[in-house]
């Protein structure tokens, strides 16, 4: 019997707390790390896995993703965690909710979450978790289980569906949410439940509420606005969602949030206006653990360079400007943003089609997430891999309480890895991205730096363009219990 | 012909920028002050009023007035304005609106503002303006009028109306409010055009918008959870309207004003917390023109002392606790509030009865304004009379496009006075405050200081506990025009 | 016999809380203002002054003056305060210590007070005041008497002293101040001191610091940089003494000030930087009592305009930039500064010459407080005389315990007047400024706006560029009694 | 030939990014890590260090020291680093100036550095570098070079030394520094000077100044008003030297570093008001690389404990009161502090006696540098061990250019080690510091945790009690080069 059953060698490797990489190797045995060393020999694995040439990061960690949204959960779960292999993503954590889309009903938890983990259940490439928003007074009750029992400790609320559908193409919200009290009285009970549910279960592992932050009321009168003038489609939805709509949210949330003591994440930031609020809100309220998300189209795409490409790029909160890419980067390079996310949705060409209103926003980019940060990020903005690793992967794990099984490479953390080529370069296309998606708005783009090779808890499931192992993800019930790790605390 | 048509003599006047109070005589002609000098004899007038014993102040600009808001304009413009008379001021500025109460109907202010002047016309006892509160999309067109033309340069918005009627003991709002889009869509578009209207207009004066600063989602939230609590009803109504809920509106409304670059009043300050909002946004918005108010009533009265005594001291925003009060003096004393109001309504007791949650909201005060500054200010405080006299009227006067005319002892300015006695001691009971309000929260309030006389416009109105003179009051078309002052600009 | 002694007619007069100009007479009795009145006829007094055309503003306070300190105190008195009547201020405070120039010697203030006092008496030509530097550890013990008995609750400190004369021309500062304790450990000890007479003695008037903000330490290190660079002698003196110096002296200011919790006047700001540094201290002691004061000079005068000129222009600190006058224009206008004076003093040609170092400091400016206020200000940025009277008489008058005997048209003030003709334009010669000083840097410097007349105490003093009174300015131990006024405090 | 040299097994394990320990062995080759992993045998290694029951931490990096401050460089580099290995610190980094003291002479440091070289080689049982502090402007020129060359890129200015000596006995400065222009002149001139290098340098590793904040001239006022107070004498030394100078200081120096833009490292911070001081500097100058350090007596002694005990715990700046201890902690919790070091003087009572005011500053510690922090940080105030290390060994070698050579546990670090059971309970005694110091403040101390073994390069050379090892201690030239390590920049 071999000491490891797998080692991975002669790759350069991203340790924590080290900016520079580190020529060792990883034995790995049981799926987990079981050594990081100068010189493990092949002979001493079953199996030799050969990094020559190219970087080693921990797996990533897609924090925001919609399983489900608009497909069913157990088509998505299995073509879009192969999208997540491509990436270098090991784990995603899905946002799951009642009402319209999804499984398109309203319910208890207790009963609705065994379906979705029923219907996700072996058919996923990554390790998966969920987030879920409680959408009625009821779901509140649920919380306290939830955390305690179920696996899930964080939560969302969406700001602007207090007057709308996820399209902005209805004003019938109640019918859409399938909830009476979707408003921010809603969301203030739902923060005091979740404050609680931290106090008592908070020490195994951060339990938070996510927001999205966008206002309906604004957004109404910026749609009226807009229909009025002859814009590119999406630049209208640009401004009929302005990036002051997610200003007021954000303050909104702050007031709420500090009033309640519970712990935030702000998600998908698209414009320099929000990273602003961002920054006040913490000054405001500086005890407050706030925490703040962008995705990677809001880090590399804007209106301008979809003009003319349909509404493929339709999503909330919209696409914006250059100068808000600018100003996400740097909020990114200061620290004001914690980790970066893909917001995947499968959403189908004919769900999207010619007219903007109608059109279903959202689209995929799970297996852009270390591309885009490598190609953007550390070569053309200088962050270095280990600043990468934390917004891809640590960050996103320690908020989720994930970490330190998932989001770091250390002795004892689960064996997820990503294989980097740091220098080979892609123009993105949709065959190249592994999603049911029947299209991209990154055709086109062109990054430097491609994952070769993806591993989940030891095992190499996706090289080269190829998934190459059956459907191995499992959920991943959090917080991850510390006898997954060789770690004690004293 | 003497020189002077009136001389006010022997008394101790507050003049601007002394702190001190002046032996000064006043000398009166058509209606304007036109002399203040040291030695003016009785000869020199047709009439003397004898002012020995008496400090002179500016006579009270009450800027938050509900004139014929459960109560027909016609007796309201008559009863109430004679209360305002008893407390020393001798010109309100008067909120109205469409929708339910007052007319009860809506429609485009073209037609309904002369309707609501004509029904005033001739009845009132002080001088008197109205703010105006654009209730839809249409009257939003016509805020350009009302400044440019029709003496109209303060506007109001309600935030908590979003859900709620006034009591909120509805939720059908579009009902309540006959807007079909009154939320914060509509707000923004309000603040916007009162903006324009400010660089067109603003000149010649201010040009401002007014929020009632409380938050319907919440609300709704709190009432249920006060609901199943068993508390004394004023106490009851304050934890189901949470100074929260303030905060939250605050900020919003600092959102909102920051982005369009309006004006704001923020009205009737009730608690610790809105106090601290205001604060934060001005910090964070420190180019923001932010004016702050309270009322006479938050100064003055807590639910704690109104226990057992009905429901005649509901109000919105509600009564709350010394905390509070002591929170409001401190933000009078260190600048934070701007100015003094009575957000006078005359309520009757069969609008009240013994149902906290029917009950409608308001009470009159106005009678009270400078003795209760005068009382809890001056004499328990410290605050200088100049200090008074600013919060009671040169503050409100030259927010609303009053001043000089209205606001101040100077030459050229209408011979507005209140003739004080600093000393004299009352009780408050109903018939002291000479309102058609059939109960009052005051009641057995001690307080010292007393008007002894009101002049409006050089004529003594008020004397000793009565009216003697007909009423004249005129309607204020502001901003009041220049020709009315001894005053050029160069 | 008349009514009044002197009445002022047809003017259009600045009267405090208004901000357009009144159409008023102002009768006068015995000194003080009397009455302001809309119609006093020439037939109430035995003299009438015919203000047609002219605006008429409180006489200015020039509150930093150096009378005595490289002339005579006899000689400076007489001709100096002449130079202020031409431009409009009635009454000044000079700053006077012990040490090198002025008196050349050191002591007890309780025997060089009168001293100064007995040699300027009777020869100056408008009211003044003195401000106190206690050099000594022994002068520290006669503050309180200062305060209580001797009318000077003003003091100052000097940042740069420390290791330099005041030409920096010697670094031998002990000899210069004829002190062994002159650095910060003395300044706090003095901080603690006037703030116990404070404590003590200011519900009489404020009892303050001033201070003069640049640091020794740097300023010789700068020194010796600009030594070996080749530029025109007023560049080379504003880099030898940077804004940066001036910033670490505010901030070293802060500190202390804090601590000791005494009030402090930052004197002839002069720059960007330390505008900028007023600011943030303000922000980091919020409830200390900072007053910020700029010079006539820093507000008018760039060392590119003086170049070719010689040294007539050096002065601590120095002139400076385009940018750096501008930023003190915009802290005049926001308020960042609360009042402008001239820091005149008489320096002969001869104390000057041709080698930059060893040149005295400083140059008169006194006579043209109003003139550059008016031109520079009001007419070019829209200041309104309102504004500029505060800025040259109120405030000053206010800080210094002058007001309101000084600073304000009102009745029982002084009636101190300037008389202005706001369109007269003037181009600045030596001779226009009736000072003894044989130079002037502001030599050709266009003005708008030229006071016709100067009145001291209800008489004509000054008119249309020739006095034409005796000297009678008198002494004004503070806080001016309140016997000199018409105002009681109840 | 064993694949490792040795290997460290059994123990729990501090590594990076992990709050809770690891449960790894360690191997060690050629004195670095090669490996960490869960299962090295003792076959594989030559020689095995048992940690059973023991916490394994990143040798300790006591980053302040005096070696030779007043003993000959020969002994204090042999004695004290005894004693640093006692406490679990295996690097030191030790100040040294020209000037009194160390080798009482001044000169070119292209001379001295070499000749203080040569004095410790070979003696000190602890890896070493050197901070100097550029005393005289000739010296300034020399910073290129002891960057660029002579590995010393971290610097020290003594804000206190402007007019006193160490023991602030004399105000003789200039022959105490044997500098003539040691001011903030010569600080700004040197900040630049470090400023310049930075730039040039700084991507090899970071170049900062350290400073010493306290204000001589604040000191003088207060030694003469404490030398009329009866006080217990460290009391006394407290109040002379009180916490507003160090306040003072640190503003002085973040204006001074603002404007330089030069990396500071405010050295052993002593109270609430300067952690308050720096969190202040941070705010206005939030674009400034700030550090701040704290020593473990200023964490753990109050000069009420000290009562009775004589001079010993005389120290610049001195030991505070049970209210300062807390701040600290607050500070070092809270993230204002970075690092935490001794500040170790071998001050033999000799130099101490009887008299405050002559008695020389300073006395040892560093052996109590792990043990204090688990003491009263770990198991008092339940900081993790993670954050110890940061604290001890990471933070001060990150920002003097020693990580991650030194300060963790790495594959590829140095395999310096401190083996300490958490649980053993000591009080302290001299005997057991090891140093040559004959008495010790911290003498009945009681602490909670202490090291057993120390590890510096992979040689055991401390455990038990006892040392093991002759002198194996090497110079540090900072930046640590690259090659020492298995790691590679991209």
């Amino acid at each position: 019997m071999s000491r490891y059953d797998t080692v991975v060698t002669n790759g350069r490797v991203v340790l924590p707390g080290l900016s520079n990489l580190a020529e060792v190797a990883i034995g790995i045995r049981e799926g987990r790390i079981a050594a990081v060393a100068e010189d493990i020999t092949a002979s001493e694995a079953d199996e030799v896995v050969d990094a020559r040439g190219l970087a080693v990061l921990p797996g990533g960690v897609d924090s925001h993703f919609h399983i489900g949204i608009y497909r069913p959960i157990e088509q998505d779960a299995a073509s879009e965690t192969e999208s997540s292999l491509v990436g270098g993503a090991t784990s995603i954590i899905s946002y799951f909710r009642t009402g319209s889309h999804y499984l398109n009903k309203t319910g208890s938890y207790r009963e609705i979450l065994p379906e979705v983990l029923g219907k996700a259940d072996g058919r996923a490439h990554t390790d998966y978790g969920f987030h879920i928003a409680p959408m009625t007074t009821a779901q509140l009750d649920e919380i306290d289980w939830m955390v305690g029992e179920a696996g899930v400790p964080s939560f969302k609320y969406y700001m602007f569906y207090k007057g709308l559908n996820l399209a902005a193409s209805s004003t019938d919200a109640a019918a859409y949410t399938m909830s009476d009290s979707y408003d921010l009285g809603h969301l203030f009970a739902m923060m005091e439940t979740i404050a609680e549910a931290d106090a008592k279960y908070g020490a195994r592992g951060r339990v938070s509420l996510s927001l999205h932050c966008e206002s309906a009321e604004l957004i109404k009168l910026f749609i009226e606005r807009v229909k009025n003038l002859s814009l590119p489609p999406l630049e209208a939805y640009s401004r009929a969602r302005p990036a002051l709509s997610e200003r007021l949210s954000i303050h909104e949330a702050g007031v709420l949030a500090s009033e309640a003591r519970v712990r935030i994440n702000l998600l998908h930031l698209s414009s320099a206006d929000s990273v602003r609020a961002v920054r006040e809100i913490r000054r405001l309220y500086p005890d407050l653990d706030i925490r703040a998300e962008t995705t990677l189209h809001h880090l590399c795409l804007t209106y301008d360079m979809l003009e003319g490409q349909g509404l493929g790029g339709k999503v909330n909160p919209p696409i914006r400007t250059r100068h808000d890419v600018d100003a996400l980067w740097d909020a990114v390079a200061d620290g004001t943003i914690q980790w970066i996310a893909s917001d995947h949705a499968c959403c189908l060409e004919e769900l999207k089609q010619d007219d903007l209103w109608p059109a279903q926003p959202g689209f995929g980019g799970t297996a852009l997430l270390y591309p885009v940060l490598i190609s953007e990020g550390y070569h053309k903005r200088g962050l270095s891999l280990e600043r990468i690793a934390q917004l891809v992967s640590s960050n996103p794990a320690s908020a989720y309480a994930l970490y330190p099984v998932k989001g770091v490479i250390a002795v004892g953390s689960d064996a997820d890895l990503a294989l980097i080529d740091l220098e080979r370069e892609q123009v993105v296309s949709r065959e190249l991205l592994h999603s049911a998606q029947d299209h991209t708005p990154f055709k086109g783009v062109s990054v430097r730096g491609w994952p070769s090779v993806s591993m989940l808890r030891g095992r190499v499931v996706y090289r080269d363009g190829e998934v190459v192992a059956a459907p191995s993800g499992a959920f991943l019930p959090r917080p991850l219990s510390g006898r997954r790790q060789a770690a004690v605390t004293l």
